[in-house]
């Protein structure tokens, strides 16, 4: 096979990259490891800056996530017993972020290659890549016996944290960057009204708690907890006897709960590789980099590199223009580092960290009490959660 | 002796509230453990917010501070090679710092007291509180051989972390908390032309650097040194290379140095005790907090306790209005909190830390990249070097 570019990974930022780039009119194919049907099994984040949306509408596969989704114009943080708000639309001069779940996400973007007939392969196996040195890069992989030969001029490495594209980039190149915390996410779908229209983000004694949704009619609670937990120690009725403890009271009691239709853990981890670009493969999303998901970055990450990509390789087809690739790895990673600040700040804020001193736990008041007596710190907090111009 | 309000300490919190409650008609003593010339001698911070220079003014002691202090309406930080400046002026919406010694500072305040005859009594010794409970609390001090009574209304503690204030408050009351740092400042004061205006934040590899100044004719530098490190293990020699090396070439090449006029290393501190009342004793200043001198809030925040003391006395004497003295611990450990919360975010910021992983080196570069490519960022940190209102 032969295609101009070799996208690794089908998840949304491979499928929003070979969608993008179809439309004009460059040729690619999507190699994921998995079935269409276990990608969209993955319960993921739902928060999108309002420039992944814009791009979501380029990649005209935007009509479901403009009609569904829905416009967040601020979320609260409660703290101490009481409520307070942040306002996004004011504090950072009209913008909002969309809330669209990934998985419906992730269908529109494969129902839109279908459309287009573009080329996702599923199931591939054992994919390596070639060359990346060259100027004629190959990727392989096998199809039951076969071994089927891709050859390209670029490869995008967009297939995550544990895929093969990072680890084709040689040891004594890549610099990794890592941060884990103490502590997970225990998350909980179901379909229930959820308890706010907007988020909540508790900050409280016993741990963090979150109230997310998908849609009104779809929650998504997740509450901190120790990383020796597992799903088991956590029946429903236990999670939401905990997730109201951490809710201030009057929320607590418009709690509306159900059965569990997923329930998962997550741990919290921050990494970073550098460099995203090696030869001729390109890093993006989880490849490269990681945040816990407070502050919802993750996905916006990884739109976020496919924004830089997609228009770098643009100019290299259209106008035969190599500078956008060449700056690639030093821009998309200035952004995500921000990213990967912010993510770490809002992680710091609101969970309760076993060991830190009565000082730091005293700090971390004194942030939501700055934050919430300052415009000015306010304003910086909406437009990272916005998400910062590219 | 009898007066209304006793106020152990005589630095420039205590002569500054004298000051200003003297103004007032309410009768006060300051009762110094050591002698003038020792007060004098301590060379301390030099950067005013604007809020305490306004103090300096009602308190009639501003007429040098306006006349030979300096107006700064910027500072630079220094990094990787460039320098940055952060517009005060701009970014805080036209506030701006004064530069002015504190040993000039304290200087006009004697003579302010001196003045208007102030009770300002040097080398008492042995002082203790006593009663501090009832509406009768008086203090005691030696005289030579003399035990002295002073009755009063009210005890001010100014006296310093090491006085005698704050251990008089029961230890199951008093809640404390502190977080040290794995380094120390060693500072320089030189008779030399600064080598910069205005002051220059150093973040470099080797660590933390400062220029700073007391005037156009007198220049404090500062490097971060190991805390085993002692003065005699950095002659001037050793010190301004040393300097220099931390500072971008075209700064260093510029450097001016001389024989230091005083050097010293302090370690670096941040610490809190809660409350600041207890019954008719009022801490203020160092006896209650101290930060590292990163961002300057060390004499500002002693400041910024004065104003809310001073105003809480007068509603007391003038109104029988109680309220603010009862609400005084509450509301200035709010902002000491802030400062606080300030001086670790400027430290952490711009000093090297030895035990950090390259993950928490790396957002410290951010931090500094997201800084200087957000209004918003910039914003907040000038309202918090400028002030934050009281």
């Amino acid at each position: 096979m032969k295609v101009q570019v070799c996208i690794i990974g089908g998840g949304p930022s491979g499928l929003l990259l070979s969608q993008l780039l179809h439309l004009k009119g460059v040729d690619t194919v999507v190699l994921e490891r998995h079935s269409r049907t276990y990608v969209l099994s993955r319960i993921r984040a739902g928060v999108l800056e309002h420039g992944f949306a814009d791009l979501m509408r380029e990649a005209q596969c935007g009509e479901r996530m403009d009609r569904e989704g829905e416009i967040h114009h601020g979320f609260f943080i409660a703290h101490d017993g009481v409520m307070d708000r942040v306002d996004l639309h004011k504090h950072s001069g009209g913008n909002s972020v969309v809330v669209y779940g990934q998985t419906e996400l992730t269908r529109d973007l494969y129902e839109a290659r279908d459309r287009m007939k573009g080329k996702v392969l599923h199931n591939v196996e054992d994919v390596a890549l070639h060359d990346l040195t060259s100027q004629t890069p190959y990727v392989t992989y096998r199809d039951g016996d076969e071994i089927v030969r891709v050859d390209c001029q670029y490869v995008i490495g967009a297939d995550g944290f544990h895929g093969v594209s990072r680890k084709s980039i040689p040891k004594d190149v890549l610099r990794e960057y890592e941060r884990v915390y103490p502590f997970g996410w225990l998350g909980v779908l179901s379909r229930t009204k959820p308890v706010s229209p907007e988020l909540i983000y508790s900050r409280h004694e016993r741990g963090f708690a979150l109230c997310s949704l998908r849609s009104q009619v779809l929650s998504r609670y997740y509450i901190q907890v120790p990383l020796e937990d597992s799903v088991e120690d956590w029946p429903d009725e236990a999670f939401w006897d905990e997730l109201r403890r951490r809710l201030p009271d009057d929320v607590a009691g418009r709690l509306i709960t159900g059965p569990s239709i997923e329930k998962s853990i997550a741990p919290l981890r921050s990494f970073v590789a550098e460099p995203m670009r090696w030869g001729r493969l390109f890093l993006a999303g989880d490849a490269a980099h990681i945040v816990p998901p407070t502050g919802a970055r993750g996905l916006n990450s990884a739109a976020s590199d496919i924004h830089y990509l997609y228009h770098a390789l643009m100019a290299h087809y259209e106008k035969g223009d190599d500078a956008g690739l060449d700056a690639y790895s030093g821009k998309a990673l200035a952004r995500v580092w921000k990213a990967q600040r912010f993510s770490w700040w809002m992680t710091t804020l609101l969970h309760r960290f076993p060991q830190n001193s009565s000082y730091e736990n005293k700090l971390q008041d004194t942030e939501l009490q700055y934050l919430f007596s300052s415009d000015k710190a306010l304003a910086s907090l909406a437009e990272n959660y916005v998400g910062l111009p590219f």
